[in-house]
């Protein structure tokens, strides 16, 4: 008999109740009158359980099911029945039900409230919760949603490098890459040890960012994205950061600020639209279990015009606020998160896109304003996060890179071939990075990072 | 003005004489005559240029057009003449051109011949080239293929972790990552480097599978996928081996040898399905270019069932084959490129999975047949690559896999969370990986894993 998705049946409306479906799955709960059991029956293709009725004296085995452990693997043959007024909309009346696998009763999630600590101790079973399933199927999707959108708006993925031997920030903590023994370590003369005996003949870090790599083919292919892991070598123990996180990086050739402000928003309100419709359940259940706000936000989102102000703007209205911030604001400070939450929150109420920043704050590669102190960057900040997408037009002058490269303190021979990019084909070119993790906490609900990543890597934890 | 794509104008059946249109690109090529200049406009969205045609004297800066090194970017202005005749379909016939931004006369990339050598130190600037256009539109094409196949068949895309304390094959060269001083690295009591003290606290590693990981999520959402990059540090520099790689990993709860099969059959015809579809320009370019036989083999993948052979019956038909092989053939081999290619393209001429290996030259998670000698292991061979695909039924049985964790010399400690996947919820489950770098090369043409690879990272080189 062909196996039948529980996914299928509930996506169908009603049942033929003489026909015989074979269902196979995990053993969720089971509980038992004298006569009859019922067991809840997950299959992985959807969030929600199948019931299955079972008549005690009619099957053989009963006894040997009851007796199964929570996460026994378990193959159902019987018939659907509506059931349009109990609380599952049918049910499987089991002519047969035989154990393929078997589970063990110290099974650790038995059905009870679990820490998300301990659960990220078991990283390996918590896609087994409902919480996670839906967490790990929204990531899933808004993947899905991402490429879709860029995709079909002609942008070309790009697999940027992940080993590197450059640091596109010029600044933050990256992770080495090395296959030197650490015990036997080769020096040179000065005693120092002689990376041309590495891998690479050189040292390698892991990557920061994909962007310096993507413009390159944005100058080949007007849009491109990339959209991989990334890493940070911080020692930072807060809720919003980990050590491994993936990002999407759209660059855009013959593009300003104004187009990275439109393409930004138009994918924003994609994947949450994308959600909307191809995750009600895990949205509903998110909505009841994890965020009460969670659909009431997107359903927001999905209708407002983001907001656009400039960071001079913003400073003058965060100066004039009817309330005190821990970070004092004057112009030329770094947004905190303090600031951002009340212009998105309080000021405007949905996501406000923030232009035009300090340039001592900002990047190298920033596009220098006309005012010689602003560079052309934008923040989308949103509310409950903060800032969700960083972008600015690139600065595409090829004296002008060069200036920035010394400002800096950059190595102008490892920036060479970027600085060429400006001297074969100057081009307007713009682009945005939206960490995907941030993106996942503000459609899910979830407050820590550690639980939209699959095996999350914190400072200490490599685990799994 | 709004803009036009030059994608946008090819899409176009019949352009209106009347209307003038703008376009911005980059000027690949220009010649002259005393009147009139042919102008040559790559504009990213199509791997065809446009041909414009300007009037010498009907424009004012037309000397200074004729001038414009090769990559200046430019501004067209014109009414799109259609020339069914003429080679090109359509040409624009400027009324005004504007040069956006400079480029050098020294431009690396002249239209003429280079080398695949040269253009690789030229990784940022080789993709304007139609050839790597060409491939790297595709290897864009073919991963959004694949997510949208697996997608569209209910999988669930799983991110595992790149940063790792765990080696998936227990065989191989992997990269360490370390944020440790190397100049100055702790000791413990033994004099040996105390990896306590290192971000992780613990050894740390670049995957070179996602594996296993992905089991762990099979065992919740039934069907998942990875694809993400994955290293090898070894010293090898075939034309092959890349030390960045990119992975795909489908992993199937319920599901065998048979099952994987046809879903990476299905996967692999939906994939080169796409492409003839969405990158007919690419592929006729590339069967001009770089492998004459690259659309017919296409074409007779879509259309082949592929053949199906167990590894005991294909080594009795290499022995008897009419051919010398360099590396010897027997029962208990693991099976060369030489072996691989002729059973693909001598003896079948499609391609064909092999099942059921020999166990001691396959890996550990490996599900041991009822022969004891083999495993259910399957690997997809394809004409001109030989190993595409390489997948097994996983080992289930708690402990079958803690026997095999013991032979293989394992750390049990490492994998106590492995096992666990089968002390809760033994389930039959499957999986494959294919080496996306692999696909690309059977759907280009191209030879060298280098140059399908945006930036390569192999021994020695880690540019860009």
């Amino acid at each position: 008999m062909e196996n039948t998705l529980v996914k299928t049946l509930y996506s169908q409306a009603e049942h033929d109740a003489d026909v015989e479906v074979e269902v196979t799955g995990w053993l969720k709960t089971i509980r038992s009158s004298k006569k009859i059991s019922f067991l809840e029956i997950n299959d992985g293709s959807y969030i929600k359980n199948v019931q299955v009725i079972m008549d005690n004296n009619a099957l053989e085995n009963s006894e040997e099911i009851r007796k199964a452990a929570i996460y026994s693997t378990i193959k159902v043959v019987g018939k659907v029945a509506d059931t349009p007024k109990a609380k599952q909309p049918f049910e499987i009346q089991a002519s047969s039900i035989t154990i393929l696998g078997s589970s063990n009763s110290d099974y650790p999630l038995q059905k009870k409230e679990h820490t998300p600590e301990f659960l990220r101790e078991q990283a390996h079973l918590r896609p087994r919760t409902n919480t996670f399933y839906a967490v790990f199927r929204i990531r899933s999707l808004v993947s899905f949603a991402v490429h879709q959108f860029l995709q079909s708006n002609n942008f070309v993925y790009v697999n940027t490098p992940i080993i590197t031997s450059s640091d596109t920030e010029g600044a933050g903590e990256m992770f080495k890459v090395t296959t030197l023994d650490l015990n036997n370590l080769p020096k040179n003369e000065a005693g120092e040890v002689d990376s041309s005996k590495d891998f690479f003949k050189q040292p390698t870090n892991l990557t920061v960012s994909g962007q310096l790599n993507a413009e390159a083919f944005a100058l080949a292919f007007r849009n491109v994205y990339t959209f991989g892991p990334a890493f940070r070598a911080e020692n930072s123990h807060t809720t919003r950061h980990a050590s491994e996180f993936w990002m999407i990086e759209p660059e855009m050739a013959f593009a300003n600020l104004q187009d990275i402000m439109n393409t930004s928003e138009d994918l924003l309100k994609y994947v949450v639209n994308y959600l909307l419709e191809n995750a009600k359940e895990e949205l509903e259940f998110l909505n009841g279990a994890v965020d009460p706000e969670l659909k009431a936000r997107l359903e927001a989102t999905k209708d407002a015009d983001f907001a656009r102000v400039s960071y001079t703007e913003a400073i003058d209205i965060l100066m004039n606020a009817d309330q005190e911030f821990e970070n004092p604001v004057e112009w030329g400070i770094d947004l905190q998160t303090e600031h951002e939450r009340y212009l998105s929150e309080k000021v405007y109420q949905k996501p406000v896109f923030i232009t035009d920043y300090p340039k001592d704050i900002k990047a190298f590669y920033m596009r220098e304003n006309e005012d010689h102190k602003t560079v052309a960057a934008v923040d989308l900040l949103v509310p409950g996060i903060g800032e969700l997408i960083g972008g600015s037009q690139r600065e595409e002058r090829l004296d002008k890179i060069n200036e920035k490269i010394a400002e800096f303190h950059l190595d102008p021979k490892e920036y060479e071939w970027y600085a060429e990019l400006r001297k074969y084909g100057e081009t307007e070119h713009s682009g945005f990075g939206i960490g995907f993790e941030r993106l996942l906490m503000y459609v899910t609900g979830i407050e820590n990072i550690r639980d939209v990543i699959p095996f999350p890597r914190t400072p200490g934890n490599a685990s799994f």
